[in-house]
């Protein structure tokens, strides 16, 4: 792209914004979208034509690979306005590094860093208006690339659309978070594509988590698929496990996705002199613990709904409750996170990425 | 859709054929698609307005929830032409109750049965002209669901586009075909998607496949995902093993597709009294049986190649090659299949399907 002769960004402005169209007390999260987009080619084998456009239907053919392969990769992440009108992101290099990460496992071309930013901070600075102050609002941004190579043979594609989408988010309300402890499906396994963003695995998740919601849990914990003997990550979050005042949670594997909520949460953890034992961590241990009284929280950690208090789980018919911790870590860490994402507080790691 | 009011097949012929363009001669797989695709939409809880359309380019959201997450189901069946012209479709209703089993493991709604044989046996009388007699030639078929509702949640969509494409192929000459067995990358595991023909599990494959065609070899046999000790299937084909005179092949299980190819050669082996063991063959048995002369065949088995016999494997760097069968099981087997499909001989188990 460096090299390319056509790496000057395209920007095609709406003639008139949609945003007074949008009621921001009532969005139902990742359904409204900004009035700007990044589309960007990939072919004879480099990425062209980074452009900026109205938010729109693509045109596309039905033999696209895409469809047939899930040769799709993605991410999630957000800005935040502060009270003086500023916008910031939070940690877009880790994105930027985990959607490349993503498209080498998925056998698709990694996209430059310099057209990633210039995309990424034009388009926010375009739709800025689109970005409300206030705790929990926020601007969802979803970068993706699809396989667009028209053909229904199984082999990676010769061309790729690089795209990012931004939608306005409020507060993530997830109310009490009920959870299934995995015993017979499975989300990933050694050697496969957990640990990337890649579509197919979401898409295969939803049928174990509809029969989780059948019974009245929102959500699936997921565990090894060969002996569901170790707790590994939920659908969209990280899982931690707080066991007196120690802090659990499962290692960084070709199974589970590196969070970037995760690695802040320890981070801060660590910061604020807790324990933190990153760890494969047993079905069995966390029972226990749930038993005996040393499981004081269990929560989830993600760019959605950045931490998550669970407030029970199922693991084999049997329930576990675990009492509400008006004080515990997963308040704590949710306001550390979240001072620093308005910029309320100190940046002491230098998360805070200013975009205008 | 039984009870739909808009259940009758529209059709919207093509002005003119666009036949006289192709090269039936020079065919790339997968690559040329017919006058005439298929579409049904899914949405308010019934498949609707199912109508045959002009091939051509969909408008879609980039938000829609397939190019996220991945929900996506296909299939692959072909269709020949016999000497009199008459077509035939090889056993369809084990590619209509396969689909419909992945939809159900990517909850997506299963599609009706009356729908998609009209919606076929339409489509193929209108494009009859695109299926060449002779040999190897045939219309490859690609039914598929897409999950079509915006949003960018990770939630099953609310709507589907049910498609079909047709492409015409030409005998598949895979060459020499040299396979590594897997010993670090897997393709499924128990509690996965690995049984539905589901578009993220071919796109998880496409990194490891390149890996071992940087190295000479064209397929990758997956073994499982727990401990890589059982063989398991090859990309897009079932194997086979023939040590001695006996046929061995994986079990199906969740983490298999049941593949209508490998179903018909155990019918046909059976009743050419061969033995068959469908049982766990574990890669030291295939490679105790390659070192002492026992294992005679290896053969993928799949409706795109027909069946696809092995020259050589690698099983952790070393290499096996088998001594080429002129009269082996692969070649009897792939005759009788194609006699079958070709209408060239008695069709005792009731498979073959005419269309026109
Ligand atoms: C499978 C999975 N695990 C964990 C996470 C949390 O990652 P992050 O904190 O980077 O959003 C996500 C969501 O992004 C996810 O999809
Ligand atoms: C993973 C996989 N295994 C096996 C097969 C062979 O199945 P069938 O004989 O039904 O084409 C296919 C192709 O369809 C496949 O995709």
């Amino acid at each position: 792209m460096n090299s390319s002769t056509n790496q000057k960004l395209e920007i095609q402005k709406v003639e008139s914004s949609r945003i007074a169209e949008v009621d921001f007390n009532n969005l139902t999260f990742g359904s409204a979208f900004t009035d700007h987009m990044f589309e960007c080619d990939y072919k004879d084998g480099e990425w062209q034509n980074p452009t900026i456009k109205p938010y729109g239907p693509l045109t596309i053919s039905p033999a696209a690979k895409v469809f047939h392969y899930g040769q799709a990769v993605f991410e999630g992440m957000k800005a935040f306005k502060d009270d003086n009108g500023k916008v910031w992101l939070f940690r877009p290099e880790q994105n930027y590094l985990r959607i490349n990460k993503s498209s080498v496992r998925l056998a698709i071309p990694e996209f430059p860093r310099d057209v990633f930013f210039e995309a990424l901070t034009t388009l926010v600075k375009l739709d800025k208006e689109w970005v409300k102050p206030g705790q929990g609002n926020s601007l969802y941004i979803r970068p993706f690339v699809i396989a667009t190579q028209v053909g229904v043979s199984a082999s990676p594609s010769s061309e790729y659309k690089f795209m990012i989408l931004m939608s306005p988010a409020q507060a993530y309300y997830t109310g009490d978070v009920k959870v299934v402890i995995a015993d017979h499906y499975s989300r990933s396994a050694n050697g496969g594509v957990g640990a990337a963003k890649a579509a197919g695995n979401y898409g295969a998740q939803f049928f174990p988590t509809n029969l989780a919601r059948e019974k009245g849990f929102q959500q699936v914990i997921w565990t090894d698929a060969s002996k569901h003997e170790y707790l590994e990550e939920a659908g969209t979050m990280n899982v931690f496990f707080r066991v007196n005042d120690t802090l659990l949670t499962a290692p960084i594997s070709d199974r589970i996705l590196d969070g970037v909520t995760r690695k802040s949460v320890i981070a801060l953890a660590k910061n604020d002199n807790i324990a933190v034992e990153e760890r494969p961590v047993s079905v069995a241990e966390i029972v226990e613990a749930a038993k005996n009284g040393s499981l004081k929280e269990i929560f989830g950690a993600g760019t959605a709904a950045v931490i998550s208090p669970v407030s029970a789980f199922s693991y084999q018919e049997t329930i576990y409750e675990l009492e509400k911790q008006e004080d515990g870590f997963a308040t704590r860490f949710k306001k550390e996170l979240m001072d620093i994402q308005y910029n309320r507080s100190e940046d002491p790691f230098g998360w805070r990425y200013e975009v205008v």
